[in-house]
């Protein structure tokens, strides 16, 4: 079955927004088999949803729909979809139970404008937001379907993985009579290897593969994601055959076989081995404490950081002589080497990662430009550092020196 | 005119990639007040994108791409620019010489194809991309335009910023003879009332504003942002009441007169008052701190943080006593006030914010169930805290303790 996504809002549109849940939605949508074939953003405009949704259903079976349900009235999705399908908007006695039980601790919010969410179109059926008061609303088109959910991304990933997801699957069921086929992805990510340079290495296995696997390159940040895909025509046992040989070319600069976010990757080694981790962070001010910490499970592996932004940090909770960072400056192997090793004590962890930098726009010199980073890792058998040059862009320097610290400490942790 | 952005690689609809470019292209769009239609995110397709740019082409006067422009068999939009223009490749020497200079230093890089890069559709205008390898090409249909960008964020901002959109003004101005309309959004944060009421606050604002004006109901986190915009057709002056009228009917929710982050504002007003905050992360583990130095200039307020995730730090680094720990659990009052007051003191600030609570998805109880996050904020006249319970998500609680914490040292900073 082939889906399609429609996000509605002008906040899209003028940039106020940045559209997370299409990424979500999609990654969800393959590991059901479901191929997502367009996702479209369009005002909350009746003329240009009313558009947008007959484009779509002339190119997809499920066409998904989020945003435009809240119960102000610039939120018109509702109204428009009655409109579209030809039908009113009825009071739903369950849905108005449900509000009521959502709200019984803040009565203030059961006003007049919410009960407008207990307005369902007749001809939709209505599945349960457990989380919210919008109702998620599903119509029916021919042998086609259209979903509608909010766009809070909370509720709207529950309401996928809760509701539509599993409603999708009982309706292929029901109409096809047989389950969706298998959308394969596998990833490997490897880093110190320009993008052309690598594909001029598979270029032979390019060739040679079998036309229905497409290799993708995703370079960022200094990694470049290789992803291997197959759309239901490839048995697994042919998926793990090429992706093996893929892996043995590129084994000089691989650094995850799986598509994993790589703090995840470090994380399952210390876990591997019981061991923890601390951070000094300078440049990369808390992200990478943030990175690891984003993760379900991390206090077993990750204690804790010490950011430094202020020099004063480094030298009172650091131990960073005063001495060393006048005559060394403080984005220098000698600063970044203490800020590791005191860190690593300070916490107790057997690992410690330290990072210095200029992040710019301001602070670059002749000698160490903007973009240039220090970063330490200091380990039960010693302590390492090295230089790097990451850019010109703050966010990018910054994400940049993240990865460099990460890709050393798996490198440290597989050894 | 009006604008749309197309989104070209498959890495979008699996979900591998989530597209920030449009957000961030939409945004500067407006600001040169061009309006964005749509944005549609397809496949590293040939009909695919054929079909899009042609339906693009029959919205809108300009149509922005991004994606598909990399060395790797993978990327194909030139050729399809191409084959859509009716044109062919060439041999670009200028294009040729800046690939030669850009990795001069990395001669690895200059391989077989990479030199496909200094090839350019016969028919287009280069322009140049002075961070990168892929050619930023113009292409003309009519009075209409085509720009085509890397996808990489970095590459295409700077694009967007040197080349793209001071080309799409002096094409404006050749062709229309007129400048661009003023397009004019007007943001406020409020915070503490449910969408409804707010709504039910504005009704009569609402329906007497006039028709050209919009306003928009933004709720996350917690906060709600309500944006006022009008496309072309109002003055300034009208805007200005109108939003002046819009704050005193919410002033006793409002939180922030614009759309800027609230660590932004938040440091702004430390500015101001010569005032330093730090930060003692339980919970929120590092993010508090990476949204400060997200933004440049945050050292002259932002001095550390110390992220205690593991409850050993909290007792060695923030002096928080076992006992207390034992006896009220490290998601207690007790506990985060000593962390804010010990990491003002260990970090030497004014301000500091601590953060306590149960993040989950595990962790919880029926006293303090997962949500439950204490906040402290220490200040040169004393310490307050409070208790809150934040959603059942981990992103969501923590991304609301944020929040949270923002909004608390904001007001302390008002007073």
């Amino acid at each position: 079955m082939r889906a399609e996504i429609i996000t509605i809002g002008d906040e899209l549109l003028i940039g106020q927004v940045v559209d997370t849940n299409s990424a979500w939605m999609a990654q969800r949508l393959n590991e059901n088999g479901i191929e997502l074939f367009q996702i479209t953003s369009v005002h909350d405009d009746r003329a240009h949803i009313i558009a947008a949704l007959e484009e779509a259903f002339g190119r997809a079976d499920i066409v998904l729909t989020t945003g435009g349900l809240g119960p102000t009235k610039d939120d018109i999705t509702k109204q428009v979809l009655c409109e579209y399908f030809g039908t009113h908007l009825v009071e739903d006695t369950r849905v108005r139970a449900h509000i009521h039980d959502l709200y019984k601790e803040r009565p203030e919010v059961l006003n007049r404008l919410t009960a407008t969410q207990w307005l369902v179109p007749e001809c939709a059926e209505i599945l349960e937001n457990r989380v919210g008061s919008a109702p998620l609303m599903v119509f029916h088109k021919g042998d086609k379907i259209l979903a509608s959910m909010p766009g809070v991304p909370y509720e709207m990933k529950i309401a996928m993985d809760e509701q539509i997801l599993p409603y999708i699957e009982n309706y292929e069921l029901k109409i096809t009579n047989y389950e969706s086929g298998h959308i394969l992805h596998r990833t490997l990510q490897v880093t110190g290897i320009p993008e052309s340079s690598l594909a001029i290495i598979l270029e032979d296995y390019e060739n040679s593969k079998p036309g229905y696997l497409h290799l993708a390159y995703l370079p960022k940040d200094g990694i470049i994601r290789l992803r291997l895909s197959s759309y239901g025509e490839a048995a697994e046992a042919e998926m793990n055959e090429w992706f093996g040989r893929l892996k043995t070319l590129v084994a000089d600069y691989l650094i995850a076989e799986t598509d994993e976010p790589l703090e995840v990757i470090a994380g399952r080694r210390l876990q591997e081995r019981g061991a923890t981790v601390a951070t000094a962070e300078s440049c990369t001010g808390g992200k990478l404490a943030a990175m690891f910490n984003k993760h379900a499970g991390s206090s077993a592996f990750y204690w804790g950081s010490v950011v430094s932004y202020d020099n004063s940090v480094k030298e009172h909770l650091l131990g960073v002589p005063e001495e060393m960072i006048k005559t060394h400056g403080v984005v220098s192997e000698e600063v970044v080497r203490v800020m590791a090793e005191s860190v690593r004590k300070l916490i107790g962890t057997d690992y410690a990662i330290a990072t210095s930098g200029i992040a710019g726009p301001s602070g670059g010199t002749a000698e160490k430009p903007v973009g240039t980073v220090w970063i330490a890792w200091a380990t039960p058998e010693g302590t390492t550092a090295e230089c790097f040059h990451l850019g010109k862009l703050r966010e990018q320097i910054t994400d940049r020196a993240c990865m460099k610290a990460l890709i050393g400490l798996i490198r440290l942790l597989r050894e």
